[in-house]
C-alpha cells in the first residue's frame, strides 16, 4: 500500500507563537517539512492542497469534558469522577487507558455533586496521579432551592433557568474549588466559565500563583443570557445549559479579553445538543429542559469573529486558545497543537478573508437551532486534515464512522505539573524549633493573681 | 429611696456624627439633659464627675457572638445554631427572650459545622425571624485535613495552627456565607474577620449592595500572627484562636483602614482566655490548643491607638465603630450607643492624652499573658458608667455580681431590615409572559434533515 | 412683627440615624423641639402642617460646585479656582465671606485646565487654609486630542461628545487628582463622579484610607449615556454635559450601589440646563454645544426611586446622601442636614408613597426637555420649608427673589479634617540616624579590583 | 578561514513551549540542527561542549530601554526620545539605523519629563512608525515637589529617596501613560515596574484588553526597598534607583507571581551601577545620589532563584521571561529567543543543580556592591554562546571589546502590532445618521411657557 502523502501549498502557517509563508508536506499522517517552496519527490500518489492567500493553523483541539476532535466522534466517559469512584479505579483508567483528565461536579445534588470531603480526596488523587482535575463549578445545593422557590412561585420557564443557576452561585464554587484544588496542591481546570465573576476568580487566583485553568465557551464567547427572556419558548430553552450563559450582554467581551491575556486558557464548546421536542420535556418546568446546546461546528468561526477580526487577538494567539494550550495542558504537545515536523497531520486550511452567515438552515449538526444563528463570520475553514487525511474540503466531507482515534495521554504534563512538583518538593512548612514547654497543663485557670 | 443623680461636667460629648462641649445630666440611668453649663437642681444627692478635657463617649459594644457590655459577666448562650435547634425553638428565643442574633459555625467539623443545607435553612430562618445572621466563616474540611497532614509531617506547635487555618480557608467560608445569604436575602454579620482575602470578600459584596457587616477584632487591628511561629512555645501559643491572626503583618493596617472607611462595621473581641496552663493541654498538638485570647480589657484603647491616634479615623468614627454601630445593627438605638436625652446613661469618661502601656502585669483579667503587651496607647478610660452607676473611676473599680443586665432586643433591626423587606417586596423576578409551547415533545431527537 | 411659628404635625422625623414619630415645631427659623403631640402655646399664630402618613426630612443639599439650596437662587462663584488666583486672595475668601470649598478642573484646555504643578499648589493652599478643594477630574488634554481626530473624521454629533470624554479621560484625571491630594495630605471632593472607573478609583482610595469624597449625580443615577445615540440630534444635545453620562447602561446602578455604602458620599446635579435652541450652538460640531443638564428639580425623586423604592438604601441613608453628609463635608452640621432642636428649619415633607411622572411638560424649569422624561418615581415632596417659611405646598410655590440667604461656612469641617490634622501631626517621616559617610567622593567611579 | 563549528552535546534544550534531550550544532553563529545524537561531520574544527545533566538554553536579553546582550558593551543611546526630537528624526532612526523602540520620561522635572501633550504626540508618533514606547513611569512633578519638603524637614538620607518617589508617583504615571497610550492606540512598554500598584494597573489594563508590557527588573523581584532605611550610608545609597525598589517587602513576590502569570512580560535590569564614591556625590542630598544599581550579570540567577527554583515558574516560562518574549516584542523572533534551526547561536548552558553565592567579592563587575550579597542561587550559567562563538566558559572569559553586534530591528513587530493594526480597522466609531437639525439656533434661552 502506498504512503498517504500531502502537501499543503503557499499558504501561512500559523502556530502559537509566529506565522511564516511556507508549505507543509506530510507523509503518514506525520508532518515531514515546514518551509518555503517543497517540492517533494516522487511527484506521484502526491495530494496537494492549495493554500495561496489562506492560513495553515493546527486543528482545533475542544477541551471540554477531554479531548474531542472535530468531526470525529470517538469520546470516551471514562474520565468522569462520580464519588463512587476509588483510587484503585481512577490509577487504572491513568496507567491503562491513557486517561489523563477527571471531571467532578459540584453541581446536580442528590446525582453527582460532591461534597468538600468527597472533591478534596479526589483532587488529592488527581495530583498524585498527575491528571488534569476538571470541575463544573456551580453550586448544586444553592441551584436546587432556587428552583424550588422560583417554581413556588409560578416562574416555570426558562428565565427561572437562569435565575436559579444565578452568578453568585457559579462564582461560589469556583472560589470553593481554587481554594480546595490550592490546599491540596491540585492543577485545577474549570470548565465552562460562564460569568465575570467566576472568570474574575481565577484570574485573581492565577495572579497570587495559583495553578488554575479556565476556559470559556463558544456559546459563552458569543452570545448571552438575555434569551432566556425570549417570548418564543422553544428559542429561550434552546440556550439552556449549566452554568448558563450570562445575562449581563458585556459578558462575552469581558471573557474575550481575559482569553486574549491569557487569564482564560482555551476555548471549549461543551457541545451538547437537543432539538426542540427534546428540549420540550421542560416546557412546563425548567429543570426538566434538557441542558446543552450547540457549538463545536462554530467554535472557530465564533472565536476568529469575536477574537481575531474584532482586534482582539491575534490570529497566533487564536492559534493558542483553539489548539496549542489544550494540547499542553493535555500533555499532547508537541504531537498536537502545533505544525512542525514531526507533529501530527491535523490541520485546518483557514480563509480569513471570507466571510459566512451562521444558520441552522446551513449547519452540519443534526440540531433545528443555532445559538450564533445570523452571525456573520470572518474566517471560514477551507478544509480540515486529519492525521493526514483530508476530511473535509470546499464543503464536501469525507468521514467515516469510526475513523476516530482514541489518543493516549500521559500523566504529569510538564506544562501544568514542573511547577507542582517543585512546589511539593520545596515549598513544604517547616516546624519551629523550641525548647519543650516544661510546665503545668491543666484544664482550670491557675489561680488567680 | 432617693433617686440616682449623676452630673458628668466640663467634657466633650462625642457621639458618631458630631461632638460637642456639654454636660450631661443623668437620672435612674438615663440621659436627662446634654448642654452647656448644666445646673440640675437640688444639688443634694448628686454626684459630680469633672470631665474637663475628657471626652464623653458612649460606653462602648462588644459584638462579639452578641451584646457583652464591658465589666459584665451576664451573657447569654441562648443564641448559638448548632443544627438541631428547629425553627420553633428559635422563634421562642426571639419573641419570649429578646434574642435577635444566632451565630452559626462553618468551621469546627463534626461539631458545630453546618452543611450548605443546613446552613441555607438557618438563614432562612433567621431572615423570616428578622435576626442578625452571625457567622463563623472557615472552611471546616479544609481546616481538618490541614491539620491532619501538618501533624503527619510532625509539626505540631502553633505554627501549625495558623498553617491549617490559611487564608483561604477563611476566605472561602467568607465568600460562601455571603452567597447563601445573598440568595436567601439575608443580611450576614461575619464574626471576627482576620484577613485581608475574607476583608475583601465582605467589602466586594457591600459594594455591590449585598447586605453584609463585617467584624474585625481588638487582637487582629493590634497585633499578627508571625507571632505564632515565636520560639517560646507559651507565647505562640498565647495567640491561638480561629481564625487566626494574619501571618501578614500588613493586616492590621489594612482591616483599619476598612474599618475607618465603613467597609468593617463594628470591632468585637471574641474575648476568650485560656492561662499558659490550659493552653499547654495542647503542648504535643496544636489541634488540642485551646482557642482564645484576651482582648475585652483593651479593645478601645487599642482602637483609639491604632485607629484615632494613627490618624486613620476621628473620635466620631471610633464612637461608631466601639459602640453606635453595634447598637443599630443590635436594635438598640438610640437607648445604647448615643449619649442624648432619653438614651441609657452608659457612658465612658476618656481622655485622649493620657497614655498607658498595656500589660499582664496591670491588666484586671485572670490571665497571666496579654496579646498586646508592651503596647502604648494613648487614650485612657477614666471613668465607666454603667446605667448611671459608676462603675469605675481612676483606677477603682464598684461592680457588684450580677449587676448586669440583660437587654432584651426586639427582631428587625430597621438600621439592617428595612432594605431587606424593600427588596423582598419589589425585587421579585416575575414570569415570561409566553405562548404556550405547542410543539412535539419527544426525549429522542426528531428525524434528521 | 410677630414670631413665624410652624408645627409639622404628625409625621415620621427623619434623620441620617434613625427614625421617630414626631412632631417639629419651630419658631424663627429653628427647630425649637421635636417629639410626640407637641402642643405649643399660643394656638394663635401657629402655622400647621399635616404631616401624617408623611416623611419629614431635613432639605435636601445638593453640593455640586458648592451649596445651593434648593428653589433659591443666590449663589456664589467666588470659590472657582482659576490658577490665576493667588493664595493671599484664597486666604480673603476663606477668611472673609465664608467660603470654605474651591473647585478646580483638570478638563477644558487652554481655558481652566491647571497643570499638575498648579493642582499641587492649589491644593496645597486648600489644605492650609482648611478647605474642601472639589475637582472636576478629565483629563482636558486628551479630550482635546480626541475631539479634533472624532472631527476630522466626520463625526460632528453629540456622539463624539461621549468619544472623546472615554470612561478612559475620566478615570485617569480622578486617579491623578487622588494621588496629588494624598501627596499634599489634602482632602479630596470629586464633582460628577459618571463612570465605573472613576467611581472604583475613589473606592480604592477609601479603602487605603485616603481623604476622598465623591458625588454621583442625579442625572448619572438616573439615565445613561446611551442617549448620545439617539437618532433625534435634539434629544441626544440635551444630554451633552460633562464629564458626559456614562455609555455603559449598567453604570447608574453600579453607582447607586456604592452611595448606599458611602464608597460614595453625596448626590448633586451640576444642574446646568440650556433649551435645544441653545444646545443648537453645536448643531454641526459638538464641541460646541453647551454643556450641562437638568436634574436640581428631580434630584431627591429621582434618588429615592432608584436608591430607596428599589431597596438599595433606606430612608435614612436617602437623608445621609441628600442632605447629612453635604452638611458635614461643608461644616454646617447640624445646623444644617439635621431635624433637631437648634438646628435650620430646611425641611421636606415627603409622601414616599405617593409617585408622579416625570416629564418637561410638567416640571418647573424653564428648560423644554427632562432627561427624566417619562420617569415615574415614588416620592413625592409635599411641601418645602426654608428656615421656617413655607416656600412649596401642594403645588403652590411661594417664593421670592432674593429670599435665598448666603450661608457662611468656617473652613477645617472636623468631619473631613480630623484625620487630616492628625496625620500631619503624627505620620511625619522621621530620618534615620546615621554615621555621616567618611569616605571618599568621586563623580569618576574609583580604579576597578 | 575554517567554518565556525560547535556542537553542545547531552543537554536538555529549554525554550519557552518545551523542553527537549537534543543536541545543538551551529555553524557560522547559526543553529543548523537540534535533535538527538548529532554527529556532524568532518570531526575536524569542531568545539565540543559538553551539556549532560545541563539545560541549553536561549541567551538572555536584557529589555531594559533597548536590546543589551549579556556582557557585551555595544549599546545606542539613539532611540532616547527626549521631546525636542521631531518626527522626521524618530523615522529616520527607525528606517535607516534600525531602531524600533523610543524611551519617553514622565519623571525628571525640567530635564526629560514630558508633559501629557509631548507623550500624546510622542505616542502618536511611535504607533505610526511601528516601534515599541517605552515609558520611564513617574510623576515628576511630585517627585520635585516631595524632594523639596523632605530636604525641608531634615531628611537628606536615601530614605528621602523611597519616600519622595512614594508608590502612588509610580502609579499614577503609570495609569496615566496606559490612558493616553490607549487613547493613541499605541501598544505600551512600562519600563522597570516597581511597585504592587503600578503591576496592578498593568494588569488591570492588560485585562481590559489594553495593549501593555509590562518589566519588572532584577533588583525588584530580589531585594525590597527597607534597604533605604539601612544605617549604613553606604548600603542604602547602594539601593538608589529610579522607580526605587519597594519599601513593602512582599512586592517580590507579588510581582514574581504577575510575571509567572504573563500579567508582567520580560525582565529588565536597568543597570547602571555606580560604586560607593560616587554615590557618595549625593551624601547630604538624597537628590544627588546617582540612581542606578546592578543587576545584569545576576539577573538570570536571581530569577531562576525566586521564580523557578521557588516553583513560581518553570524551565519554559523562565526562558519566555528572560529571552523569548523580549525577542518577540523587538522583532528579533525567533533569530533570538529560540533555540531552533535557523536561529542565532546565543545560547547559554545552565546548570540547574548548582548552587552559588552572590556577592561582590566574586562578581565581575566594576562595582564595589551588590545588592544581591550573600543570596544563595539555585542555577549557575555554565557557558555562554555568543553568535556560535563560546564567549564565557567554567569561570574563563574570552570577549574582545567591539565583538558585540548591532541588531537591527524591523519596525510592526507582528507579536505587538497585530492587534492594532486590526483595530486601526475594524473599531473605528463611525457617525450616527440623523436628520439634520431644523430649529432655531440661539444663544440666549427662548422664552419661557
Amino acid at each position: 500500500m502506498p504512503k498517504q502523502r500531502l502537501l499543503i501549498k503557499g499558504g501561512r502557517v500559523v502556530n502559537d507563537d509566529q506565522s511564516v509563508e511556507a508549505d507543509v508536506y506530510v507523509e503518514e499522517g506525520v508532518v515531514q517539512e515546514v518551509g518555503p517552496n517543497l517540492n517533494p519527490k516522487p511527484p506521484s500518489g502526491l495530494t496537494v492542497l492549495d493554500a495561496t492567500n489562506k492560513l495553515v493553523i493546527p486543528g482545533g483541539i475542544d477541551t471540554h469534558t477531554h479531548l474531542q476532535f472535530p468531526f470525529m466522534g470517538t469520546t470516551t466517559k471514562d474520565d468522569f469522577y462520580t464519588g463512587t469512584k476509588v483510587k484503585e479505579e481512577m490509577k487504572s483508567l491513568v496507567q491503562d487507558k491513557g486517561v489523563n483528565s477527571f471531571k467532578m461536579f459540584m453541581a446536580y445534588k442528590d446525582l453527582y455533586m460532591l461534597s468538600d470531603e468527597e472533591l478534596y480526596a479526589a483532587l488529592s488523587y488527581c495530583k498524585e496521579l498527575g491528571t488534569i482535575a476538571q470541575v463544573h463549578a456551580e453550586n448544586g445545593e444553592l441551584i436546587s432551592q432556587n428552583a424550588k422557590k422560583l417554581l413556588a412561585m409560578g416562574i416555570t420557564g426558562p428565565e427561572g433557568h437562569a435565575l436559579s443557576h444565578s452568578e453568585d452561585v457559579e462564582a461560589e464554587a469556583t472560589h470553593r474549588a481554587i481554594a480546595i484544588a490550592n490546599t491540596v496542591n491540585c492543577p485545577l481546570f474549570v470548565v465552562h466559565v460562564m460569568s465575570k465573576s467566576s472568570a474574575r476568580m481565577i484570574t485573581n487566583a492565577r495572579n497570587e500563583g495559583k495553578v488554575v485553568y479556565g476556559e470559556p465557551i463558544a456559546a459563552g464567547l458569543g452570545t448571552d443570557g438575555t434569551n432566556y427572556w425570549n417570548e418564543d419558548w422553544a428559542h429561550a430553552a434552546a440556550h439552556v445549559m449549566s452554568p448558563p450563559l450570562s445575562s449581563d450582554p458585556s459578558t462575552p467581551d469581558f471573557l474575550m479579553n481575559l482569553l486574549a491575556n491569557d487569564d482564560l486558557s482555551v476555548v471549549g464548546t461543551d457541545n451538547c445538543t437537543f432539538d426542540t421536542c427534546q428540549k420540550a420535556l421542560g416546557k412546563d418546568d425548567f429543570t426538566k429542559i434538557p441542558n446543552g446546546l450547540n457549538g463545536v461546528e462554530d467554535r472557530m468561526s465564533v472565536v476568529w469573529e469575536k477574537g481575531v477580526y474584532s482586534g482582539k487577538m491575534d490570529e497566533n494567539r487564536f492559534v493558542a486558545v483553539t489548539s496549542t494550550n489544550a494540547a499542553k495542558i493535555f500533555n499532547l504537545y508537541p504531537k498536537k497543537g502545533r505544525i512542525a515536523v514531526g507533529s501530527d497531520a491535523d490541520i485546518v486550511i483557514w480563509d480569513p478573508e471570507a466571510t459566512r452567515t451562521i444558520s441552522a438552515k446551513t449547519h452540519h449538526q443534526a440540531n433545528n437551532f443555532n445559538v450564533f444563528e445570523g452571525m456573520v463570520c470572518h474566517g471560514v475553514p477551507v478544509a480540515t486534515i486529519s492525521r493526514g487525511k483530508v476530511v473535509y474540503h470546499d464543503g464536501v466531507f469525507n468521514v467515516t464512522a469510526g475513523q476516530g482515534k482514541y489518543v493516549s495521554r500521559p500523566p504529569f504534563p510538564p506544562y501544568v505539573y514542573e511547577r507542582v512538583k517543585q512546589r511539593e518538593e520545596v515549598c513544604q512548612p517547616i516546624p519551629v524549633k523550641r525548647e519543650p514547654y516544661a510546665g503545668v497543663v491543666s484544664a482550670t485557670p491557675s489561680a488567680p493573681r
